[in-house]
């Protein structure tokens, strides 16, 4: 079979690999599609590098069928349509204990800490799997991981119907996050500079504005009759973003920070004194979110043909990922791990 | 009648005044113990000279007796025991639309941007005056509103019985959450870098720990086993305060911000995403924080006579100041408007 490999030095190199057989609690999927998430771009400039293995198979947005199951393994047929929910727990620890699995002191990630789902047949635990509706098409099942992320975010944002909710950042998850809230009846508004991912937002019905012409509190302020936003979700991971956040919040509004901040950010505690503010973090996913994802995706809630912008065969990846560094009017991009050529 | 007069220049003048007799929907109070906080102190150092109208009276923590009623004065008779909860909201913005009027948008604070209580008569608006049990000593009475403070901001922290916390600087706000938390069930450390403030809450049997001289995040991994805390309440208003707390705080921990940051902190949102972290703001108090005061006060859970470590007559206003801007050895500092030499 073929496989993607990160070999280091912002590389992905397409080769032949044995197949892993699947082992005791083990399945072997026959992988349709991988999705490139932010993450794999972060792999790929080497951030990650302390990591991932060298070289490795990265990918964990997916979708695919069941090929062959170890054995101890339940609950599961061969040809099944199925996603990954690539995260692994110890059950042991204080996050653990306390129900949090996702947010385990010892979390590892598949596709990152291990081999990932680039490739045309990958071996997981047979505990990650997780069954798709035999009617959703598998392209639209590769974007189960993400609209869970968004999907937990939008969790821990406690909205309502009808609060008027702020989205800063619009690439896919800031996108799915805007539908995914949209569908739980909030108003929303999505701050992005990068006109193209405008145009894709503005497609799916969601009201866009540029952070770098408009004026983003002014308008918040405008929309919510002077009260601010109950919700801002801060996706881009930039300084300014958190500060945008933090000033047009309403008295009691929740920020959600979900872009990844590798560096300290200056807050204005001030003003989360001042109007009484709520700051989150939200993380991956819990099962549940899988689920819920998997309901939006089936009734359409989340626009998967105008999100998936490029579909690419396993042999072109280097070129995708290349694509998808050029941003733009990259959205998503879907790996055809069955196309090798 | 005697008054203590801010006049600028960090100066306190206490000098004769004539008493404003109370105009319709107004109460004229005989004021018998203010105490000192820490916002009449910054009032002091001219910090908030574009809110005060010098010269001033000012001071907001305080009880007395209803000595005379304006017209349209219901529910109250000469002689009641009272203290006050001195906010004005406009009940009209956003924020008191949605319920939040201690958070309103045109909050003005009654000895602040209104004559305060560091003076023998003080009229009032009748709404913000609040009675007191006629067994709840005077003294005791001066701390309903620190206390309602510490209430409100206990209650912002979701604290459960049974869950650890965090409270990061000892002085009296400090020290009353400490109190207030343990009266909910919550286990409690106290961290404060004065030794004569540790041994004050030593007295009242909180667990100290000093941040200068102690390993606070070890101290506090190795009392949680390896969780870190439930919560963390930054009452210090130090950058150091806030980067501990978010150091020590469980996964889904939550950080109170109750101390004052003139100035933009750097927060670790990397820890705040990978822990699932919550920071809330919390802001004075709400109408029903003033009535569990009140009971935590009569049922002698705030430790009310160790806590008041000095009373000073009226005509010693100024040095009172003087000793409390000293630090150290003093906690709550009340002045006795009722002994004016």
């Amino acid at each position: 079979m073929r496989a993607a490999l990160y070999t280091g030095n912002s590389t992905i190199v397409v080769e032949e690999r044995p197949p892993v057989p699947p082992g005791p609690c083990e399945v072997q999927i026959d992988v349709a599609y991988t999705g490139i998430c932010g993450t794999d771009l972060h792999i790929l400039h080497g951030s990650m590098d302390d990591r991932v293995r060298i070289p490795q198979t990265i990918g964990h947005e997916m979708s695919g069928h069941v090929a062959a199951l170890g054995t101890d393994v339940a609950d599961l047929t061969v040809g099944t349509p199925v996603t990954v929910m690539p995260l692994r727990w110890c059950g042991a620890c204080p996050a653990c204990l306390a129900g949090h699995h996702h947010i385990c002191h010892r979390l590892t990630f598949i596709g990152i800490d291990s081999a990932g789902a680039m490739q045309q047949r990958w071996t997981v635990p047979a505990d990650v799997v997780v069954p798709l509706p035999a009617d959703l098409p598998l392209t639209h099942g590769a974007l189960v991981e993400p609209t869970a992320v968004a999907v937990h975010d939008v969790r821990r944002a406690d909205l309502h119907a009808g609060a008027k909710a702020v989205v800063i950042g619009g690439g896919p998850i800031g996108v799915l996050i805007a539908l995914v809230a949209r569908s739980v009846g909030a108003d929303v508004v999505l701050m992005e500079v990068d006109t193209r991912r405008r145009a894709i937002a503005g497609e799916l019905g969601i009201r866009t504005l540029d952070p770098a012409r408009d004026n983003p509190t002014g308008e918040v302020a405008a929309w919510t009759g002077g009260a601010g936003a109950a919700v801002a979700f801060e996706v881009s991971g930039s300084a300014a973003g958190i500060a945008t956040a933090v000033e047009l919040l309403a008295v009691r509004g929740r920020l959600v920070v979900v872009g990844l901040h590798s560096q300290q950010r200056e807050i204005d505690l001030f003003r989360f004194f001042w109007r009484e503010l709520t700051m989150v973090g939200a993380r991956v996913y819990q099962r549940d979110d899988y689920d819920t994802a998997i309901d939006l995706l089936r009734a359409g809630e989340v626009g998967a043909e105008t999100l998936i912008t490029h579909v690419e065969p396993l042999a072109n990846a280097a070129a995708a990922f290349d694509a998808l560094r050029g941003g733009g009017g990259v959205m998503k991009v879907l790996i055809d791990c069955r196309a090798t050529s």
